[in-house]
């Protein structure tokens, strides 16, 4: 043994990348302005030498999920759960065959639906969504996610996410950020999947919710879900649940709507440089384009701010080169 | 170079400890069944080979503060710092002079205080915890735990925890568990020290607060405190908020009353392996004596049922060498 090992060069360079040989992190997106907009500012504020250098312990990056992560068209993808789970317990609600909202739902009847307005989509969320222990209901979500399929494309609803948003997540954790979701979604429907589709863990997502309450079933301790609203992680809402979850203001916000347009204030003043991006839907042919007019995922004020503001925007027909997984190879 | 680098015995063990010099992990602690039950635990739940086996995913960790890391007498250190808010806050408000519970606060009549009951306690906090911005409120507990004695030991706050405890925090963290603190007392003061007193970062803080509002102070967002309870984090509220925020179940809880009990149990239905650690305060000499009739951290139901479940419980008078820091060197 001895020195052989210590001193031979080639030895000690076989895991070093050349020049020039620098993997790209961000293969999916376009060499445009937002994808260098992106890699400046990390490459700023993790560069000890820079004087916006920022400590790990304060590299927060928070990330709207639906029409951000994956996509949220033609409804949010719940509301697909939420229809698909009354078809399923049908069985035991006779009465569900001539009463609204669940009639439309059973006869697929969308217009109908949609007459029912707001009232009716809660009625649809309470009667799926409570009633049963956390325990019972993270394995509902978990049994659909891996079975249901999206309406219009026919595919699994976790094949719907953004290829060049999971780069950025991984990316972003590579450079030490600590990634979250700040979703108007409901909080315990996306812990279901979320660390296996974008490997954030449980504790880092943050999303609306319905009450709950401790009981004993037989003697062991069960949370249950009860058909009542307790917060709802959407506009101001954001930046109180962040506040009162992480406790530090974000470095790094990422959404797609008016209902972030809070939490995207809230990163802007924070001491540190800071780095907001919106999602711009922009490809109708791969995905859907709509901001200023859609009932879903409405950008508008946002989008104002963003251009007077200076954020980045993503312009998705021209920064992304594909959408989803399942598109990288053709 | 070559195959002497790899076959070489004596170089792939120079960094293993020799058998014998592994180093305690918990030297505050007496070698007793306490200190046993805890490296056992922690050993076979970290050995890939061990049927109790976790993954380091759901390795939660979760603390009670007071009188658990560090001491709840002769009163909850966060009532001696709305007290001592008070005495700076008066000369803005003369009618504290005569009206309670601020009249007893500023004549140091704490029999007065007392008298006001948890009222009186509610309209101290409320007046000396809302009202200002979470970066007022922060700075104002920041500057107080840097300068504010004790009133019977005469030494600051931050110097009242307890040594084996924070060998404890350290101990799992170096063992892959995420510790988090989930307490009465309130989320925002106790984010203002935690990082630096037990190095637990300010996002696996949980506890009680109060309600907020999202603002604009000259155009600048901003998070108001208001003067109503939001949530308390106490019995079965420490359940419902573990999985609010952390949506998994603890493997591992430590606790010191009934307050506790609920948090206990709910760690101890977890289907991994789990451990729940009480600490009965034993010590009259070095710290306090006190259980089953405490006003303040009362241990009398939880006592029962960590001795008829086996739970381990901590004797602090026989099973800790040292309580304070500032005790590791006589």
């Amino acid at each position: 043994m001895g020195l052989s090992c210590i001193n031979n060069p080639q030895k000690t360079e076989i895991d070093r990348p050349e020049i020039g040989q620098k993997i790209d992190p961000l293969p999916s997106w376009n060499n445009g302005s937002t994808k260098k907009e992106i890699l400046a500012y990390v490459d700023a504020v993790t560069d000890k030498n820079n004087h916006n250098f920022i400590a790990i312990a304060d590299r927060i990056a928070t990330f709207d999920n639906d029409g951000n992560l994956w996509s949220e068209q033609p409804a949010y993808f719940q509301l697909f759960f939420a229809m698909d789970r009354v078809k399923e317990m049908a069985v035991d609600h006779p009465e569900w065959k001539t009463t609204q909202p669940f009639k439309a739902v059973l006869e697929d009847d969308m217009e109908a639906l949609i007459k029912q307005g707001e009232q009716g989509i809660v009625k649809l969320v309470m009667a799926t969504h409570a009633g049963m222990t956390t325990v019972e209901f993270k394995a509902d979500v978990k049994t659909w996610i891996k079975t249901a399929k999206h309406p219009t494309t026919k595919v699994r609803y976790d094949k719907l996410v953004y290829q060049p948003m999971l780069e950025l997540l991984q990316y972003l954790r590579e450079n030490d950020f600590k990634t979250y979701i700040v979703s108007g979604g409901g909080v315990d429907f996306m812990r279901a999947f979320v660390t296996e589709i974008y490997g954030i863990p449980e504790e880092q997502i943050i999303g609306s919710r319905i009450k709950t309450e401790f009981d004993y079933n037989d003697g062991k301790p069960v949370i249950k879900r009860i058909a009542m609203l307790d917060f709802i992680d959407d506009k101001d809402g954001k930046p109180l649940n962040i506040q009162k979850i992480i406790g530090k203001k974000p470095v790094f916000a990422s959404g797609n709507s008016d209902g972030d347009l809070q939490m995207m204030q809230w990163t802007a003043s924070n001491d540190h440089k800071s780095f907001m991006l919106y999602l711009h839907h922009t490809d109708a042919e791969r995905e859907w384009a709509y901001d200023r007019d859609s009932h879903i995922g409405r950008l508008d004020k946002g989008l104002d701010q963003a251009k007077r503001d200076g954020w980045t925007i993503i312009d998705m027909k021209n920064d992304w080169k594909v959408i989803y997984p399942h598109d990288s190879h053709r």
